[in-house]
């Protein structure tokens, strides 16, 4: 039995309404286990690791490899990834749920960083204050390389757009979104997935593969805001996020240490600006 | 400098309202990381184990560690904890954010289940029915202990019930809730986090404490509804899951191989029931 694929799957299920009560079938957000598995080579040995499992929607699960290997920084550019590909030699129901990711032969990397985050290293203060500093002493400043001015009207189109492209989200409201667009509110791209964390590693791979400068972009966030949200984005140098939810108070300090603009509960006629609110006219 | 606490602090943050700027003072939600850390016998051995670092809601920090243990198996009571108390023993900006957990002397148990999650490890299948397997072969059928029938009608008050007693949401607009109900729909207990997984670690940790009994009880959930939650709620025999968004695909095949009712997008006149309806009259 091949596994459910796609981002959606219809259920019979029952409806409530008022007094009412109707057996219909309904779709709902698939959610299927990722494994990823690295293969290199360090000195005279050929290493396979796997590196983690992790829940997510099936699809654009190479641009969620990137993405997130990009982010724990055990690469830094396309390049340095020769091959991505679904493993074989797994049972037929696991097949397209476990990727190989092949590093180039010249990248050199901490195999210190193959840890899920920085802060499960146990040489990490654990506080907010030594998260921060942790976080700022391997991730540049965020440089404000946002030449034109993003316009508040611009930030406030933002929402319709996700409403009109969106597609998991319309048909089972139990998925996240990621989308780029530039400073003029042009959307670049958009992924989708049951993690906030793996949409935005989805976005940021699928920048990293495309070619996509980030650096002049904004990203929109179609829930909350955490710490390691922010981590990404400042390793990405987003320099504008924008979000639908509510930030939380440690991705609000560390937007406001990195040089990023972060915005919160966007709507079509209001926000609020958390962190450098100068890039925003 | 001691760090954050409590659910929410203060920033001054910028609003946009049409065309009004405001600086103003907001409240934001707390993410402080909360490091869980083990002391046991083992044999002949005094055993000291870091067991996870999770970016969590400080507050209610000793209910979140007795229902993350239990719900991976590490405990199965109260009595399973001799004490947990604050690491004294860390910097000063790191107190609060460090826990130690005794466990009782006689205790047994396997030692891989100090992995964050069953499907880490490598011995498991990949993909929705290898981990469903695996949640099966260990955790029991939740069995229909609900006397009481649950009126529909019961649970369309629910919503109203959180919007009075969420403290931190209504000021934060950040937190996730979990909270419990008796069949008749009284309110015995309320937790929130910027995790749903914690939100739902401690309440279930706070029953444990207060020798509640789950298995005739109904868990209203704030948010979304993945399958690691349905798993934590198999582990603790809760037979109703209600929530105010979307589950996943995974989240109801589990739920219905389980025997646990779940409700999702439950609001005050409609809600869809995805799994064993019987339940609900």
């Amino acid at each position: 039995m091949k596994m459910t694929t796609g981002l959606a799957t219809p259920f019979v299920i029952t409806k409530l309404q008022g007094e009412q009560r109707l057996e219909e079938a309904d779709l709902v957000a698939v959610e299927e286990p990722l494994q990823i598995r690295l293969e290199f080579e360090k000195g005279d040995n050929f290493i396979t690791k796997d590196l983690l499992v992790t829940m997510r929607s099936p699809g654009h699960d190479f641009d969620l490899a990137m993405g997130f290997l990009f982010a724990e920084q055990v690469i830094h550019r396309e390049k340095d990834v020769l091959w991505i590909r679904y493993c074989q030699q797994v049972k037929e129901e696991e097949k397209g749920n476990v990727i190989i990711v092949r590093l180039a032969q010249d990248l050199d990397f901490d195999m210190n960083l193959l840890e899920r985050n920085f802060y499960t290293h146990s040489s990490c203060g654990v506080c907010g204050k030594t998260a921060i500093s942790a976080v700022s002493g391997h991730l540049d400043l965020v440089n404000n390389n946002l030449q034109q001015e993003i316009k508040a009207k611009t930030l406030m189109a933002l929402p319709k757009f996700l409403s009109c492209n969106q597609y998991g989200f319309k048909y089972t409201g139990g998925l996240h979104a990621a989308v780029l667009f530039d400073a003029q509110g042009t959307l670049l791209a958009l992924r989708e997935d049951v993690g906030r964390h793996n949409a935005l590693d989805k976005l940021v791979g699928a920048s990293l593969k495309k070619g996509i400068d980030l650096e002049n972009k904004v990203v929109l966030l179609s829930g909350r805001v955490s710490f390691e949200m922010v981590q990404k984005a400042v390793r990405a140098k987003i320099p504008v996020l924008a979000a639908f939810g509510a930030p939380t108070h440690l991705s609000v300090s560390l937007a406001r240490e990195k040089g990023i603009t972060m915005v919160g509960f966007l709507k079509k006629d209001r926000f609020n600006i958390y962190s450098h609110p100068s890039r925003i006219k």
